[in-house]
């Protein structure tokens, strides 16, 4: 095999959905959802892109990647923070337009830049809860690393 | 508190990363994408997308809703199948432009409409083993249900 990956071109629904080949959906700007969860828990840690070079850096090297949307570049997580990931299982969907990277985490374990482990951080009230009371429930209560000292400088990707 | 959802204004980055209050943020075609997990194990079941409407039934009765990009509908999960999805947390992301089900399943173990149990049935070789092979490979063997027996002559949602 080279050094490089081949994306299939997608041509019937049994090809996409029951074959061995990857042909992967971008969509209209270019990319492809990236789920990525923590290998030993099973903790979903965030949601990202993938355009094309990001997916196949990340199956070439086994370490995540990804395009940074707010950025508009490639993003090699960790470059900056430490915390890399390194992918343990690469899943595709049975349509081919969402992948889910199951990680180990290189540094702390962390990948958020507000600072938490996992960037879904807080848990939204359903049902009979809800009812209750609808404001948001912290479940991680102390930061992992302190955003500024990490990231110095860089400017917070939250849009709003 | 009453029986609608209140999607709170996004005023300050603060607001939406370290504050209590729900204000999701919806894309072009007013969409957020949901990322669903098996509670028992923390398998990733699915990637699908939510308006407003199918975020707030998700909320109000902890049932996953779900937008059908391909039929343009508010798509009850299960419906069809029997196979519900019974949200035992659902989680916001840091900018809340994502969310994270962690469900329960009715009926079969199932949420795939091709038959297995989780719709990322699939890996991609990475790194090393992407050098000996760049086919998939099928993690799940046997299917949990026959799709024509339960969908009929529902058409199939994979595009091209």
């Amino acid at each position: 095999m080279s050094e490089k990956v081949e994306f299939k071109k997608r041509i019937s629904v049994e090809q996409v959905e029951e074959g061995t080949e990857l042909a992967p959906k971008f969509d209209d700007n270019g990319l492809i959802p990236a789920v990525t969860t923590l290998a030993a828990t099973g903790e979903v840690l965030m949601l990202g892109y993938m355009n094309k070079e990001a997916l196949e850096k990340t199956i070439l090297t086994g370490e995540a990647h990804y395009f940074s949307r707010s950025r508009q570049i490639l993003w090699h997580k960790g470059a900056d923070s430490g915390f890399k990931q390194i992918v343990k299982d690469l899943r595709i969907d049975d349509d081919q337009d969402a992948v889910w990277l199951s990680v180990e985490l290189l540094g702390k374990d962390a990948s958020c830049h507000v600072g938490y482990r996992s960037c879904f951080y807080r848990s939204v009230p359903t049902a009979g809860d809800h009812k209750k009371s609808d404001e948001l429930i912290f479940r991680e209560r102390e930061k992992v690393f302190d955003p500024k000292q990490v990231y110095g400088d860089v400017p917070n990707p939250t849009k709003l």
